[in-house]
């Protein structure tokens, strides 16, 4: 069965991200992670360390940005070609992927379960409950990054 | 009467932004228009030039991801200090923009506004609309550029 990562790699064959050179694929995820990351620090900030006052527009806001991005299909920024073995420092991303696509499929599902999640739970203004969706946000991350990302 | 990025040069003295460097609000802000340009990329791909076959989830997922970005709240990502006369070539942002921050607003609200309008011109899934509120997104785009960007 073809998935998220599997189906990328056909598609990165055929449609508009095969006209993206590698340099372009791992320049467009890092930027999808790092505004991520920019939006995960507000939610963060919020409702765990509570360094400033918790807005439930700027969570949801922020947790809708996460989620949208998550759900754009960055699979297909993940073609042949687009590791350290081709592309060395300009990435993190380990050869190992390519090899272990199913993993990385369900590791991929389970980041944007965990992230459906953390959007509903910031709709619900229940700080409590956005502070565990953040943390499951987390522990996909550290998932993914522990198995095919370099230190 | 304070606009977005009035609201943001304040709250970015009192607020969780307060904590971000220059360098960090450059990073994050420039991450958020990168992921953007790849969405605006694969919408255009779809319903303007024609390389890749529409596809209607596609298209709606990438217009939900900019309308996301677009609407988290990036007026935060505009401190003091952060346009070129401080920060030469790590930004392209005009000091003129801290000059001008109702024509900035004015500007920022058009955006938004052109993106809310392609994200529900994308789930009526008619191309024609959607490559028409496109091509309106990308003049709003263009006229915070024009002004407000180095060439």
């Amino acid at each position: 069965m073809i998935g998220g990562f599997g189906a990328a790699l056909l598609l990165a064959t055929l449609s508009a991200e095969a006209q993206l050179k590698p340099e372009e694929q791992i320049e467009y995820r890092q930027a999808g992670y790092s505004f991520m990351a920019w939006n995960m620090g507000k939610i963060k900030a919020q409702v765990v360390d509570g360094s400033v006052p918790y807005n439930k527009a700027q969570v949801v806001a922020a947790a809708n940005a996460i989620a949208a991005i998550a759900n754009s299909g960055m699979g297909s920024l993940y073609g042949p070609g687009t590791a350290t073995d081709q592309m060395g420092d300009k990435t993190r991303l380990k050869p190992e992927f390519f090899k272990n696509l199913d993993e990385a499929n369900k590791l991929a599902r389970n980041f944007t379960g965990a992230v459906d999640k953390l959007t509903s739970e910031a709709a619900s203004g229940d700080q409590a409950r956005i502070k565990t969706a953040l943390g499951e946000v987390g522990k996909t991350c550290k998932a993914c990054h522990d198995q095919f990302r370099t230190k």
